[in-house]
């Protein structure tokens, strides 16, 4: 029977394929969730961040800051955070790749929200990317990913 | 047999719900076909516009400028168009509404892309809103909003 | 004894009251639990909103957007809470009170985060200014506002 | 003779009208001495001002400005001139028209270069649009616009 | 003798007034006066605000903020100073003067440093302006505009 | 008789050369033509991008962005297609020359819309530079570029 | 007795600490002594700068400027103001750090108002950061640094 | 006898020296001069470009624009006059000074109108730096260079 239903599926989907196209994106709760993760484990680790998470069209979904981080982590988070989102790339792998290829720093210049600093991260459910998440204020890029990566780990749960 | 059907669908959905949400955006070709249209449209009334299209998050998603088009009516098209995806308004109703609510005129500044005149116009699906249609360069918002609604025709083909 | 101890602490303070001064912020934790409440209200109000707190300096603490919340009312949150924050004022009641006097429009043009809108709220503690809270979304200021005040109402907890 | 010639140009004119247009614009030469007549007009009126035109694009194409014209004027000039050449109109004209219809001033927030306020004229040669000159500094729009209008004189030597 | 020394001197002058004009600009000594002046009076009046000078090109030449006083008042007190600095005006007089002229408020347009609102006063010595001066904070533009007076005071002594 | 009807048009011409000039620019059709086909090059290579294209001016003219192309390659690809357009170059070769210039990496800084990163090129008529065309979101400047020029090629049908 | 008093006010902080955090702040007093010192040195040393000193958060509290320095030293100064107190570092020695490692220059467009070059360092005062300083305009970081650091001698009277 | 003018004229500045200090600044009509004569070498030379005067404070003075450079050789002319103006360097001999000292590379980031690339030059008058210069659109700095020295020639007539 589920094959008639995904025929049916089908059916109905081809309809409006023509004019729309279904997207999965991350819910509010989920994202406040991963954002309070995040902050949590900086401040175990010892750092002051902002912890943003963006949609997959860069919109800003939910930021918390912590109160002795400086005020321009709120931006760094929040572009990596767009960066992951929007390239579908993990700005630390980025940041490297590119580091000994000058013909490429442009990259730095295509968009005022593209950060190209370790931190950020893209979040997929289902192999879809619904988000981005991006962690500033901790002294290393590879430190922000950490707390980005364990914010993602509440999506596992 | 197609309750069945609802029934596991609804159980698959329920799975993700947690955590994600689904959405439907206009495709990139239907957006195409309304600029298009929209042109063609305002080309016929003897003016010179600019049109854009915008999905649910006030991105661009399609834009045609008319030779003789001023090169303001690119911005005034995309706000209109941000406007209605937005807020899911008519401008031109919109502008009506606030004229003589002088304590509403901060709605003019909650966002540097938001614009408050005739000739946006938000596009839904299904009762979904999906984008945002803007039309820029007639003399008068109620001659662009005649554009953009030709251009919403196409979606009914 | 106790005037013995706030005595003591008369000297420390006058100490380095020559060159410092000493504030109450509002804390993170009590900034996200803010949020999640104005977003509550406003959802169980049945409407899609932004809500944003910002500490007395007017940067951003906290925020969270509901799935269906347009792109425009992230900016419309945070300038609503700078605005309360910064000028200390209850953003309806500054907008009614410029609405006839144009002499004051200026009003709107002093900072490119000044909202002079309804839905912008000061948060005071113990008679001190120590944040703004800001909502945006609802059909009207006034709904906005009641979600930012049922968010204060989580620091009488 | 001169029909058969004209016959000739329609048909090349046919083979590239598919992929090209033709426009006019202003001589950098005209652009120059139009500037050079409108601060000479406005320095023998006795004020200090800025003077720019642009193209019909919006461009900036030439500009000058007096010693004791406050920086202010560079703007206010070259977007008067933006608004004259992008929108086709006399800016005092636009100005006086929108004064009183509210729901019209959205006009104002169209594009960051547009400025409704007198001292913008269209540059019309052969009735074709071809540049835009503004006038900003003296104090009131008519008597930035006599300067403008000086300016133009030049075109008719 | 003094007249062979100023005839001695206009030759001297008629030589660079081809190519040059003198200026004569307030001292950073004498600017940072007033700021302490206009500060000390606010204070003593019970308000928490800005005092900004900027120089005749609305250059910004000294600024103090009080502790209490908004983000926002940096930018509204910088830029009545140039608002007065560039336009040669006091910013009360002309926010009267265009409050019932919407024809006029295009001039709230011209330039992003412009700000048409109570507290800004040009300086002017031997009657030459040289800087303007603003004050932000204060509730209500006429005592803003009593602080910038006391600070003008200063330049008497 | 061709001699004579070009020496015709030479006296014609001369008359108005003191005044104007003569611009080719691109039509809207045109350049919508170009877009789509960029599109689908890159959709059939299986890349997600945004192609654009801006007239001479560097002003836009047509844009569509596919449906899982990151926000962020509007701006890439309007950029591109400014800087091929403004500065008459291919993108990807000046990224290349530059590359090991440090003395020449402020030409990045030359004006926002300049982005020195492969996928621009210019469009030329008839050895006339009447636009430019941009692709942004191909993982490789090279794979950009490779639209742009499918897109050209509708131009020599 | 001392041990008491902490105790109780131990137990006072703990009330309130679910909700806020208190600060130390820099008066607006001490941050003019600080510029006027940070002026007088490099006037001492022969150079034109300009000082500033932003609060914790960023924001500019105190600025002068020499006649005779460029206005693009009111930027550079406030931008390393900026820097040292949301980052806690001495941006000289950042500028060193970072100067061999190109996967850190992404550090430079994290925020708009991030200059990581020598002049700016952070205020502490009984080891909390409270604001920064920036100084711009001598030939050189470590000049403007000298000036900086002469302005913290104003701390320790 | 000069000798005693002089000492009367010390006497006269003393007067008002506490207060002001007195610049010269070049002329509107030498600015005019030098942006013709700068336009018209590089025409000579082939090139189409912009050429920029800017005040000692950076403030435009004189512009003008071939018609065939591109829309960016506006912000970079105007640019570079900008950087020799306020830093009073030779753009060009400052991009090589800092190629190969990435610890200096924040030097780009001081202000938005500092471009560190050859073609703006300071203009000095008498010992005194009274504007600067900046021409952009040359195949090469050092070719926009040489158009603002003939317009610097000028001035020596």
């Amino acid at each position: 029977m589920m094959n008639k239903c995904l025929m049916l599926l089908a059916l109905v989907a081809l309809g409006t394929q023509a004019q729309t196209r279904s997207y999965s994106v991350l819910s509010t709760d989920a994202a406040q969730k991963m954002v309070a993760a995040g902050l949590k484990q900086c401040t175990k680790d010892g750092y002051h961040v902002t912890v943003a998470v963006v949609d997959r069209s860069g919109v800003l979904k939910a930021l918390a800051r912590d109160e002795l981080a400086g005020p321009h982590t709120i931006e760094s988070a929040r572009k990596k955070a767009f960066t992951s989102a929007s390239m579908g790339v993990n700005t630390t792998d980025m940041a490297n790749n590119i580091a000994d290829k000058p013909a490429l720093s442009g990259l730095r210049d295509m968009h005022p929200d593209i950060l190209i600093l370790g931190g950020g991260v893209p979040v997929r459910i289902d192999d879809q990317l619904v988000a981005g998440i991006g962690v500033g204020g901790a002294p290393g890029g590879h430190l922000d990913q950490a707390c980005a990566e364990a914010a993602l780990k509440t999506l596992l749960k």
